[in-house]
């Protein structure tokens, strides 16, 4: 595995530290989630699951299912024990090595080392580790892997091995993932009595892109490529699968292969379909293998896909999937709000993918819409507090969606809480001689260039609420390298200062970054000011649920107005073409979010009675409306919220 | 069983004869749905479940579902018997006997005849019968009445025999149907071994008058009532009959007994919730036996009820109950469009309750609701030429929605087709001094009122589409009586004429009928001329989903957009209040209805490209839409639908 100035990779968790914005986030986790996490994988049993001490737990267990509206104790349903429960702990566990480094915890990190002995106990003597196949159905390995996320346990933990490893230094989680893998390595190719398969849910290809490169082992790297390359291809991997275990391939409840993404080969896909979370993933392996091989087939078929889902699919808050039924796609320009899907996972998966297509250079195609989906469709399924927990995201509520304490497919608390708590490896990333800034926040990132040159970048910023951004940079000595800030497509008008001297944008800026290239020395200063004006933004006709109205968005956060500052029926509120500011207010009981008062006019309820229906159209009044950043909505008194209002 | 001139009942079937708009519609109930009715319900294994000379179907049994997307011979699915058979070929048995009427068929009524003897074969010693307790769950009889459908079944049976009784003199049907009631008389009460029950599902209320009226026997009035008494008293008949089954009450699927609104006595009954289909049948023989007992404290009830339907649940459409979970209500103010429920059976059902609420004396609050009912949420659950079916109708399609051959609920089918068939009765009702015109179109009637005089009442129209109706008397000696003529609400500036002669409206019209009183003679005619114009209808603001949205009437005639005439994306339309006619045309494939074009503005699409969000608005540009009667789409080439359009 070697570096070169093609390929950009993320900065290690344990190289960025964040204040400010993120800094209170990643306290809410470090302080609260992190624990709950385990708490709530406990209290549903996955305990029992992995622990050879105890009885297998049974095909149904007991489970507690802590919806918005019920305290923790009283609602309980018994249900399927999940074959997914692995991936969960992982994520915990991977959540915790990250609040770990910011705020060091005995307590937890005791927690997380016991799990992680019992899953060395739970390890088989090949090498396998997967609870569910072990305690609740021996005798099943490998025979599924169409439906049974058994490579997407494992990629989770190895995700989690990584991280654990990264963070504490410690490497027995990241040993038992590698003997696991090693094993992988017999089972899986196109030698006799190997299966050239791969996992109906995708996410074991990234996971072995980061072992690869924390191991430095190509092995890892070309497992990845092999269920890369074989997705989809004839004679089909599933349907053969099936008849092997005696199943009817034809009888697939999602009825094709499009659900899976393995219903052509990856290089031959086109159009974003089926469950959102797997398209995410898998596009994020793919992008990953794309920096890694230079591999410019894959980023074509990446960058058409990318394409196909930003500009036909996506809500304005960067979610995406609006269907529950196939936790995914359906038609293009189908968003409906009220109903929308758009599952926390789903957006952190898009972070998760864009941050990849920056792999092979900065782009702002792919970086605004990191910075959109993370803002808003993920950063929404966390409460304030660290909490509860959104799974679906609906941008419009009469009041009713609130976040749960756990979910019984607890697959968002813990995707959220790792996102949230390794934010600060989003936000930059280096190639052998450039130093990419794709998101802004206060922050401090250490990076090593190619030659050993050491250089500290930090951010003194009050972003996203304020648009100035003081950069600076500490080095040994002076170097000479690309430092490549990201102007965000909104942002016209943005200034640019190194040392006090303006520089015109324009000169500098390729592909929506401006890329400074100098010899840089010890405090440099460099001075960016984007404008944040709250900008309308109305959706392409063809988006029937938002034909006639608009949103408002300022910087890369989507604003919405609750009922709690507004009063009920906000849907009567019609909003003019950039809409005169009342003024602005900092909520300190809200995270001290920036909030917006606006002008708009408000149709009349009372003047209607009883009626229903009249050839009279509703009268309106002048109002103002406060709104509030989309991802704080239901942190205060619940009721009603809407992202898009009435345009006029 | 007296009458009286404060009761007015509908009259038989027999007694009108319809042409016209509405006699298209009977032809092809006569010509194709009458007969497709019986095939389909056979095919789907109905004729076995009753023929005691063949095995019972057991369980689960072969069942052709017929979307709309499959050759009917393609799709085939293994489903349970249905409990509620009975009342669907009961359902289609009633439509027969209208059709009959209108049209003699001796091959329809011999197969009417010899499924009438199956149920006389089946017809157990003591009087019961039911095919699905009989030959599907023997033993369970009265055992579940909270879901089984017993009660509702028999009641279907008791409309269907007296409505073939009326068309063809034959009294068997009724007489099975009477020897089953005489056997519930023994089993229903309060005495000793004696169940205080009622059904589940209401709809046995209304027969039980039906059979009242025809047989003119008290009795079952009373058992009707009874039914309605007991219904949400307490201690609950539901709790008592699961504890006594071995059932946990509290395990109901649906949370509480409001899906079948039995959670209160029917007297303190405020809001309409639950399944929509219940409520409607319940209300429809409430006011029933309001108008047979003159119970004030029934009228009361239903009418608190009435204005919760219809000034808070209800589409322009007269479609209600916007959810598929619950078939039913959800909250106040809360109808979305395309997602909507609105079964066709529900519209229907609320067509016969408006009616029975009429049996108090005539009143546009309840008359108007009928007409709208009937005109578009109840018919366009039937295709044009009678053979396919809507089950759900949304006022909003993307063009995935059609109608079906046949459903594995089937109970919309023979529903739309008993209304169509016996249409003319929801036309006309009679008292002892008064003639009621509740409904305007091309048809004749008989009415005898009190001292035997008889009168025969035509219109001549070509109503809905025009407005001009006459109407003439053919009396064989001069007769003292009132003819009162509805004047919708919408049709402000009514003009009325008796033989010539101008009548001042606002000196007759009382609750929006114009009261005619005084001695007629053969050969008197009125003219009544109702001005049709297109009208624009705003919801009120606290309907979220039609915000910033306006539909369009004419007459009785929700109009829509369909894409076969305009093109997609119908969201792009945007409507100025009371839009310019462009023009009309009288469509010869679509049932010689007129459509009416409109000058509106319509969002350019072209100059998105492949934007998804941007900061300007849509630029707008003059267009024509051309629209037809909602209760009409989905006839000619499939394609996108849209009731409520932009406005501005």
């Amino acid at each position: 595995m070697t570096s070169s100035d093609k390929q950009f990779r993320p900065l290690a968790v344990p190289a960025v530290t964040v204040g400010g914005f993120w800094g209170k986030w990643q306290d809410a986790v470090c302080d609260e989630t992190a624990s709950i996490l385990l708490d709530r994988c406990i209290a549903a049993g996955m305990l029992q699951a992995i622990d050879v001490t105890q009885p297998s737990p049974g095909v149904v267990i007991p489970f507690h299912s802590m919806s918005p509206t019920m305290p923790e104790t009283e609602e309980k349903a018994r249900v399927s024990t999940q074959m997914f429960w692995d991936s969960d702990f992982a994520k915990s566990i991977e959540t915790i090595a990250y609040a770990l480094y910011r705020k060091p915890n005995a307590e937890l990190e005791k927690r997380a080392d016991d799990i992680i002995d019992l899953y060395e106990k739970l390890q088989q003597e090949d090498g396998y580790v997967n609870s569910w196949f072990q305690r609740i159905r021996p005798g099943r390995r490998w025979t599924n892997l169409r439906d049974h996320h058994e490579l997407y346990c494992a990629g989770h933990m190895i995700e989690a091995a990584v991280a654990y490893f990264q963070a504490t230094g410690k490497r027995k989680f990241l040993d038992i993932m590698c003997r696991y893998v090693d094993y992988m390595l017999t089972v899986f190719g196109h030698g006799e009595d190997q299966l050239p398969g791969y996992c109906g849910h995708p996410e074991i290809e990234l996971a072995l892109v980061k072992l690869a490169r924390v191991t430095g082992n190509q092995k890892y790297l070309d497992l990845s490529k092999f269920f890369v390359d074989e997705r989809g291809t004839e004679p089909h991997f599933f349907d053969e699968e099936a008849r092997r275990d005696g199943r009817e391939p034809k009888a697939y409840v999602f009825g094709n292969y499009e659900y899976s993404q393995s219903h052509l080969p990856v290089r031959e896909q086109k159009k974003v379909v089926g469950h959102a979370v797997r398209a995410m993933y898998l596009y994020s392996g793919m992008a990953d293998l794309a920096t890694e091989y230079q591999d410019d087939s894959l980023t074509s078929a990446l960058e058409t896909l990318w394409d196909d889902l930003t500009t036909k699919q996506m809500y304005i808050t960067g979610g995406i999937g609006p269907s529950a039924s196939n936790e995914g796609f359906t038609d293009y320009y189908d968003l409906p709000n009220d109903t929308a899907y758009a599952e926390t996972c789903a957006s952190v998966a898009l972070v998760f993918w864009a941050s990849r297509m920056l792999g092979r250079g900065p782009n702002r195609r792919f970086a605004d819409i990191m910075e959109q989906a993370l803002y808003n469709g993920a950063l929404t399924g966390l409460s304030m507090d660290g909490k509860t927990f959104f799974y679906d995201n609906p941008l419009e509520s009469t009041g009713k969606h609130h976040r749960w304490k756990w979910h019984h497919c607890p697959c968002c608390p813990p995707n959220i809480a790792r996102l949230v708590a390794s934010v600060g490896s989003y936000m930059y990333a280096g190639s052998d001689k450039e130093i990419a800034v794709h998101l802004y926040g206060e922050s401090s990132a250490s990076f090593e260039l190619a030659g050993g040159a050491k250089v500290q970048l930090s951010q003194k910023t009050a972003y996203p609420y304020d648009g100035a951004i003081a950069l600076s940079l500490g080095l040994a000595a002076p170097a000479r390298f690309t430092l490549s800030l990201r102007i965000p497509e909104w942002a016209a008008g943005a200034k640019l200062a190194v040392n006090g001297e303006p520089l015109d944008l324009s000169s500098v800026e390729i592909d929506g970054y401006a890329r400074i290239e100098r010899e840089w020395k010890d405090g440099d200063a460099v001075l960016l000011e984007l404008p944040l004006e709250l900008r309308p933004l109305y959706a392409n006709p063809k988006v029937r649920q938002d034909a006639g109205r608009v949103s408002l968005m300022r910087g890369p956060l989507v604003y919405c107005a609750e009922e709690v500052d507004n009063g009920a029926d906000l849907s009567a509120v019609r909003v003019v073409d950039t809409p005169a500011i009342a003024g602005t207010a900092v909520l300190n009981d809200l995270n001290g979010a920036l909030a917006v008062d606006i002008e708009v006019q408000r149709n009349k309820i009372e003047d209607w009675g009883t009626t229903l229906y009249r050839s009279a159209p509703p009268k309106a009044e002048p109002a103002k409306v406060r709104l509030v950043p989309y991802h704080l909505w239901d942190n205060r008194a619940p009721g009603a919220m809407l992202v898009w209002f009435q345009a006029q």
